[in-house]
């Protein structure tokens, strides 16, 4: 769960409109796991955001509780497609705050996309991206 | 112009993905003006953001100049349209960044969209924001 | 214990510096209570930074794990004065990252430093703050 | 000139105080200059904050109007020491929003505080930074 913070609002009173994006990042840093990414690192490769679509249902306001919810799905091409909801937790209910699509591509050296790298193609395997549904984190 | 600060960047050494969000608003804000923001407000009504689509096309870096192109389009709905595109310059050429849709709605005291005020079709018929395209700001 | 997100660096790899100060937020906010500020709020008061400084001592990169720990002292006077420290979590051990000062007062309508309500002193009794050391948030 | 946008905003309707830091370091890059900082890093060196402090004197508000302005002092020891003050411009006139004291230092590959090279200290000589006085960017 994720509490909105005076830093994440704007003077609307609801949650600036650009920080779903980052929520929804450290949602992923939290499926795909830092220590992954920085082993990429050391390889040379790193993910970059390639399409991002987001859907604004309600507004989230300070003191409200967020859940973000990802599922990641994952082919051999270089990119992986995330589904992630914010939702508001009231009375423990889900409100729907932003509905999110986010793509991401592994780029090399060149900061061209490459294909995706059998350690890392392996290391997807193991922790099955695919059918990960990481309910808030 | 917009210059890449440091605060702008994260270790990739690109541009956080989600800063885009916040270069479009503000040129949205140069569009839409400062001063009829603030009048919106105090008739009890303001902007938000109701859908927004980035593509990402090539990064940007620190000491980059971005260029922000902004069209909107304006019915009698509730709801105005952005294209809005960041593009590095280099050499005097516009290299596509981010390319970007932007929808925002009008909404009122009770947080829900209304109907566009005749003081605010009023405004925008004399700026005639339908036909805006502001190059930069 | 806060992870360092993508969002919190900058391209030296490090977290960027104005970020320890939306960290030590956070962890105020825990502090006092979101209930509670709330409900200064609708007494139509809030409380503001009066001064801040902070000293540098080590960088927090991407993936480090940051224990914040916050001490409050409070008088009657209009102000709560806090030492918040930031320090990297490794091996068990915490290395100081920034040491912080930071003092908030409280303001009412006007945006004038106000006399602190019998209200709040009755809270700020009942929690008693100036001995809290919240480790972590 | 700097407008305060949505961004820099929180619900209280003022700037979130972290941003000034921010501010400050945008009008820093300007002073020293975004092509020196780019061949600093290709020496490997960059400069990082040491310490900062802030006294918040009135607050800024979406729509004004900031004047941050920079005074760097400089001596052959690693660091550079600024006074940043920033101002919100009303009726031509100056109204002091925040005071701040940055000292930064420059880190070579360890990440350790080093001598300033002779080609940093001949090139703040040839820009003469203890004299110089940025009155906006």
């Amino acid at each position: 769960m994720l509490p909105v913070y005076y830093e994440d609002t704007d003077l609307s009173g609801f949650v600036y409109h650009a920080n779903y994006l980052k929520f929804f990042e450290r949602a992923r840093e939290h499926v795909i796991g830092v220590k992954f990414l920085k082993e990429l690192y050391d390889l040379g490769a790193h993910f970059v955001v390639h399409k991002a679509s987001l859907e604004f249902k309600s507004p989230a306001m300070h003191g409200d509780q967020l859940l973000i919810e990802s599922k990641g799905s994952y082919s051999r091409s270089p990119a992986i497609h995330f589904e992630q909801n914010a939702y508001v937790i009231e009375d423990g209910k889900k409100r729907p705050a932003v509905l999110g699509q986010i793509s991401i591509v592994i780029i090399g050296k060149e900061n061209r996309p490459i294909r995706m790298p059998d350690s890392i193609i392996q290391k997807f395997a193991e922790t099955n991206i695919s059918d990960l549904d990481l309910s808030g984190y």
